[in-house]
């Protein structure tokens, strides 16, 4: 099942090329939840509402997905993280740069080892879906473009063992791991706002399989920039659950960026990102400059 | 005024060493607050509700402060910032340190200073009240704590300037930005469960005044280990606040760690932590060991 938020906080099913309005379930699911709960109440309900959002979903009238605007498919996530140096290409794509500071290569040279670096967070509010775009903060600092897998946790849970990992696990999304290089700690530059777009929409962990085995690609503008392989993540899927549920707990709602393959590039105000997964769809957000309002 | 989260989520309001139940306020908030908005809706209410929280307040019978569970005094936070090396003699005791990882030293000296090396996130799965305790992960590594005063975001903003940094905070909390030693992501390390204690309470700005000269101190069991004076503060208060909505935007309920002062030191579980501040009161917390549950 293909779960999207959309236009004002609404809940819809993807099915084909149309929309199902299935808001009413979050409404419910919401009213029902506290507070002051760690995550998100409908990511945390899936499992018991499944059924029922597929029979809603059925019955309600489908609109074109293209007339809508998408938002991130989780309301209130508790936590951002994401995987450096995950990719064995990207590694070395990096430790070549000569035109980022010496201070950031340091971050990607030393320690070279995902086990040694840990992962680090972004901020919530980075956080868009495919319609609000991602303004350019810092146009005169490069500014690039990370495509990354995005796992979204459906369960609680800390010191996961790996081969339990799978279970923890709502569904896939595809995201960028937006960038300005510089010598600021890594949840700092990774962390402006529209800095971690993520869509179109959530792919539940039943429909998707694998994750071991998926392919995505990045067009920036009609040029083909990167292409992800998750066979080749250093730390797959299970193994960055189990890592970073040795160190904080897990809830519904937090997501997981898992990495970068080689070919990050610049990105300019005007340009349009486009991740594509089969298993998935078209992740499409334009880039603009970012505005000051005082 | 000073305002607390106790028990089971109940909003209360702490006059001398009382406590006075004003949940109601906080049902009433929170029910006509958006699902998906950035923040803590009590938070964001307080400007309109201050008034008639004191009114209740004062209509309230108390329960002594000495018998309540206090929790974070936010229920959602959307972002906990922290300012690294913000203190100068804190920068120069870890130039010196030959007890932890020459990755770590490099972390801290390597751009040396704040503008440089910006501001890090801690996960919002690390904040707990006094009542809950910091259970020790990684016994085997070097855990340390710092004492910091925490700032509580009250309004939304972004590029904010300095002179008007101190219209966007609600109020001052005592924090510990708790530490493991070690190689990784600061934003990893730093954000084990329990690992960013806040409390005992909010004081609003209004009360607190000039966040520029403030004292606070720490004891481990009987033993004084940090005394933090803001004035000494290499980015103060507005600085933080203007600096990091540069990068993005803050939310009400958003906390900021503003910074260690010298004397961080180690911790065991067992030790019981007491951070105290004139303006504020004191928070105390007991250090535990991690207890893995399958």
């Amino acid at each position: 099942m293909k779960i999207c938020r959309y236009d004002d906080d609404k809940l819809g099913v993807v099915i084909g090329d149309m929309v199902h309005d299935v808001t009413k379930a979050q409404d419910e699911i919401r009213a029902a939840a506290r507070y002051d709960m760690m995550g998100d109440a409908v990511i945390t309900a899936l499992p018991q509402w499944r059924q029922r959002l597929q029979e809603m979903a059925a019955k309600a009238p489908g609109k074109p997905v293209s007339g809508v605007k998408l938002l991130s498919p989780v309301a209130r996530p508790s936590k951002a993280m994401a995987a450096p140096v995950n990719y064995a290409k990207h590694v070395a794509e990096m430790a070549v740069r000569t035109d980022i500071r010496t201070d950031e290569q340091k971050q990607v040279k030393r320690p070279s080892k995902i086990a040694e670096q840990g992962i680090f967070l972004k901020a919530l509010s980075a956080i868009v879906g495919a319609s609000e775009g991602i303004p350019i903060r810092f146009p005169d600092r490069i500014n690039e473009h990370e495509l990354e897998l995005v796992i979204v946790i459906g369960k609680k849970g800390s010191d996961i063992p790996k081969e339990k990992a799978l279970d923890y696990i709502a569904g896939y999304a595809l995201g960028f791991d937006m960038t300005t290089r510089g010598s600021e700690d890594r949840s700092f530059r990774k962390s402006i706002d529209g800095y971690a777009p993520i869509g179109p929409w959530l792919v539940t962990a039943d429909e998707f399989g694998d994750p071991g085995n998926v392919t995505a690609t990045l067009h920036v503008n009609d040029e083909l920039r990167q292409t992800a392989e998750t066979k080749d993540l250093i730390f797959d899927v299970p193994t960055l659950i189990a890592f970073a549920s040795a160190f904080y707990t897990l809830h519904p709602g937090d997501v997981f960026f898992t990495g970068s393959p080689a070919g990050v590039g610049p990105v300019k105000p005007g340009d349009v990102l486009r991740a594509r997964c089969d298993r998935i769809g078209m992740l499409e957000i334009k880039t603009r400059a970012h505005e000051i309002r005082a």
